[in-house]
């Protein structure tokens, strides 16, 4: 008899997690397991908005795969998935198919640009290694650009669309950045303008206090960034953006963090979506395909009340836990557990030592926030690597940067 | 009586030689000296093509002007030139005129385009800190964006239009920074192309002995560069370059450095010029206006065999050191004393550890041109600013980057 095959699509933090505890809690003996994933290394989106604003070396926001799976337990296959076939109870990857017997969906999320005109094409967003490195390039080039056309003002103007969690993060880094940029390029800071336009009301990650997010906001105008609420975008130029009122805001740059959906290559393999999300059952199983478990950002997961839990790391994570324990309760034949979320609270950065946060009964802001915010950074790499994963991403980071010249002596 | 107003525009090196001479050797009481540039600082041109390939920082290019001139003897005026009045004796700078009794034009000079098409609209050129830390972002962007949109192969080629002394050291540089940007990006470095093109059939400085021509190449070729000799460019295009053939090379970055023209500024103000400069006479000084010294690659200056001494920083440093003699032997109502070129010969860098080079009698090349071209930096540093200076560019070298994440521990 053949061991059953397990196949994860996507190394995020519900694809990886999953496979972490499997090879965990796994005999070799008792699954083939099979991880894919379009790059050979794990990032850690909640990481992503420094690289991108280049306050950190993107080598700080990745782990690569090799160094936290066990290939005796887990076949690693680093390929991009083309089409998913659940009736068939295949996937096919761009070099070859795989069959399996559960599959693990976590493929991640796509921009969400709701309609609006020109934003793929225009807008950068914050979603990979590669992204990222490609918005922290864009930035300093626009300095560069700006000593070569002193007029164009617009190349000094920033925007950035969507002021929920990303948005905020990024546009925190973005303000601290802007000081050592204008030193490098000799640009007077005066000149340079963040503008952070929100379609709702509210700038900040939803559900959090109104005084908390009174505070971030004065944090955030204090390092120089203007906010624009109430302000929906209604299209993105190669030259700006567009707004509701009919506003045109010339800028170089415009950052889009306004919304996300589910991988697309669901709803191309025929599950029922919303937004490119699946609901998934209480087991996180696809009501379709009981063989299917759904992760992350492509999945949504009722909370008791009825409403969907927003799609974060933290969700994603105690999916893996839970999806991992359910495969070998399968395998095992022993009744699968239901997932439970235990919201732990969520904590925001605003850049060097601010950040603001609810926990389940707290409210945090400031330097305790920041340092919050580390210890969970912290426990996410200890989570998947151990405290040697710890010690390399946080205490002896990557310090060189892109540029690293070599210094000919 | 009032003293005989001096008036030197521009601080490269035959302006700024020229302040620095006088300052020491003029007395407070004996002319009224103003020095007037566009930047507070002067530049290394000899050393651009390290901080335009990013091998070197670009504060290493540069002294702030404050720091070598004494402003109880010369004044220093940051403006740009807009017209020069020899007929009134008095320029025209952005905010205030000045008049003069005597002045130093050393402005530098213009790119020479041949008029090909495109060539100013679309190639960069390495003159300036401005330039080179523009040439030096779009480099590093079009690795980033290559990442972006992996099919667009022309990111990743690099063509430098002229393989004389510039866009040899240049392309050497660039060949150098390729395998650190490889890394940093995960590019394939087997798919980066830089391709040298020159319209004349041979590559390097002119004037090598036919064995170092040969050299340098093999030294350059060893690095990856490809050469196309005896292949003018016909146009430059948004996308890359159409050879004389009528060959397209696609490619994301053309540098442009197959030649020079002085300064417009002298033609509009009515000197006779061939391609923007002005042929000398023995002291240095106009046909048309004696009172007006013209040094640098604003200047020709002919050989005793008739033919014009090729423009370069050893006969521009040269030149400032006669002008400020001359200017002291004219308000001392002395005879000038005509300028000698003693030529001591060219080193061309070709990357990191690599050189070749023609001294008086004695070819030179591999890591002994390479460390004589050290010599020579430093002694053109030693010249301007003393030991501190040496030490303050060479040793002690800015090695902080423009990046300069901050780490927030």
């Amino acid at each position: 008899m053949s061991k059953p095959k397990v196949v994860i699509l996507g190394a995020g933090y519900g694809g990886l997690v999953t496979a972490i505890r499997l090879q965990k809690q796994m005999k070799a003996s008792e699954m083939d397991v099979t991880l894919v994933n379009k790059h050979d290394y794990h990032y850690i989106t909640t990481h992503l908005h420094m690289p991108a604003a280049g306050t950190d070396h993107h080598d700080n926001a990745r782990v690569a795969i090799a160094d936290l799976i066990d290939e005796r337990k887990i076949h690693f296959v680093k390929s991009t998935v083309s089409q998913i076939l659940p009736e068939e109870k295949k996937v096919v990857l761009g070099d070859r198919d795989l069959s399996y017997d559960y599959l693990v969906i976590g493929l991640g999320s796509e921009t969400e640009t709701f309609g609006i005109p020109g934003m793929n094409e225009y807008a950068m967003s914050i979603k990979s290694i590669n992204s990222v490195r490609f918005i922290r390039q864009h930035i300093e080039y626009m300095f560069a650009k700006s000593k070569m056309e002193p007029k164009r003002k617009e190349y000094l103007t920033f925007v950035v669309g969507g002021a929920g969690f990303t948005g905020t993060e990024f546009v925190g880094e973005l303000a601290d950045r802007i000081p050592v940029l204008s030193r490098t390029y000799d640009v007077d800071p005066s000149t340079v303008k963040i503008i952070n336009i929100e379609a709702s009301p509210s700038a900040l990650p939803p559900g959090l206090p109104e005084d908390l997010v009174e505070y971030g906001m004065e944090v955030m105008r204090r390092k120089g960034v203007e906010y624009k609420l109430s302000t929906p975008i209604k299209e993105c130029t190669p030259d700006g953006v567009i707004l509701g009122n009919g506003e045109f805001i010339r800028a170089g740059t415009v950052v889009w963090s306004g919304g996300i959906r589910g991988n697309s290559l669901l709803e191309q393999a025929g599950f029922d979506v919303q937004r490119g999300r699946v609901k998934v059952d209480e087991c996180l199983r696809s009501y379709q395909y009981p063989d299917v478990f759904i992760t992350g950002d492509c999945s949504i997961v009722m909370s008791p009340e009825g409403t969907p839990y927003p799609a974060n790391a933290q969700i994603a994570v105690q999916q893996g836990y839970n999806v991992a324990r359910n495969l070998l309760y399968a395998v095992r034949g022993r009744d699968l557990k239901p997932f439970a979320y235990d919201f732990k609270g969520t904590v925001a950065s605003l850049g060097r030592g601010e950040a603001v946060g609810l926990l389940k009964v707290k409210k945090v802001k400031g330097k305790f926030a920041a340092l919050l915010k580390k210890v969970i950074d912290a426990r996410y790499l200890y989570l998947i690597g151990g405290i040697p994963l710890i010690w390399k991403k946080m205490i002896f980071k990557q310090k060189t940067t892109a540029r690293n010249y070599h210094v000919p002596n």
